[in-house]
C-alpha cells in the first residue's frame, strides 16, 4: 500500500535538492570534497559539509580518510544509496521520455473549445 | 546525464503532494470524483478540482463523462501516468526496505566517540 502522504514526506526527505546533487555526483565512484564543491554549483561549503554529514549519518555515504599529508577524504555511496539513485534515475528517464508528450497534451487541452 | 537541479524541479512538479495522492488513488482503475474525495484525506474540493484539471492538461489523466442522469464522471490514468506511478513506487519500496537500515545507521553514527 502506497500512501500519498508517506511518498511526499519521503520524496522531500531523500530527494532534497542537495542530497540528490550529491547522490548524482558520487554515483560513478568515490569523490573528494573539493570535487563535490566543483560539481555542485551553488552549494555553500557549509551546506555541503552539513548535507554530507547527514547522508553519512543515514548510512547513504561512506567517508574514508587516507593518511596522506594532507589527509585525503573521499565519499562513496553505499549499496543502499546506489539503489535510491537508480530509482531517482527512473523518474528522470520518465520525464525525459515524456517531455514532448506533456507539451503536446497541454497544447491539445488548451486548444479545446470551452464547453 | 542526470542533473541534480532538473531532478529536483521535476520531483517538485510531478510529485506534488496532491498529484501523487491522485496517481496512487487512480492507479487501480477508473475512479469517480467523490471516491477521490474520500480516498484523499485533507484535500479540499477546490484543490482536488484544480489538481485533476492540471493532471488532465498534462496528459496524465483521462476524464470520461457518461451520459447518465446525473452524469457520471470518471478519471483514469494514461499509460504515461502509470509508468510514473511505477517509478514512484520504486522509491517507496526502497524507503520501506531500508527504513531499518537508516535507523540503525543513525544509532551507530550517534554512538561513535567524537574524534
Amino acid at each position: 500500500m502506497l500512501s500519498g502522504c508517506t511518498v511526499q514526506e519521503l520524496v522531500d526527505r531523500v530527494a532534497g535538492k542537495w542530497s540528490v546533487c550529491i547522490l548524482v555526483a558520487a554515483a560513478d565512484g568515490p569523490i573528494r570534497f573539493t570535487e563535490l564543491e566543483r560539481a555542485i554549483s551553488g552549494i555553500s561549503r557549509r551546506m555541503l559539509t552539513l548535507t554530507l554529514r547527514n547522508l553519512e549519518r543515514d548510512g547513504m555515504l561512506v567517508r574514508t580518510v587516507y593518511p596522506t599529508v594532507p589527509p585525503r577524504v573521499e565519499y562513496s555511496l553505499t549499496p543502499m544509496a546506489l539503489e535510491l539513485h537508480a530509482a531517482l534515475l527512473a523518474i528522470t528517464t520518465w520525464a525525459e521520455r515524456h517531455r514532448t508528450d506533456v507539451a503536446l497534451a497541454r497544447e491539445h487541452y488548451d486548444a479545446r473549445p470551452t464547453p
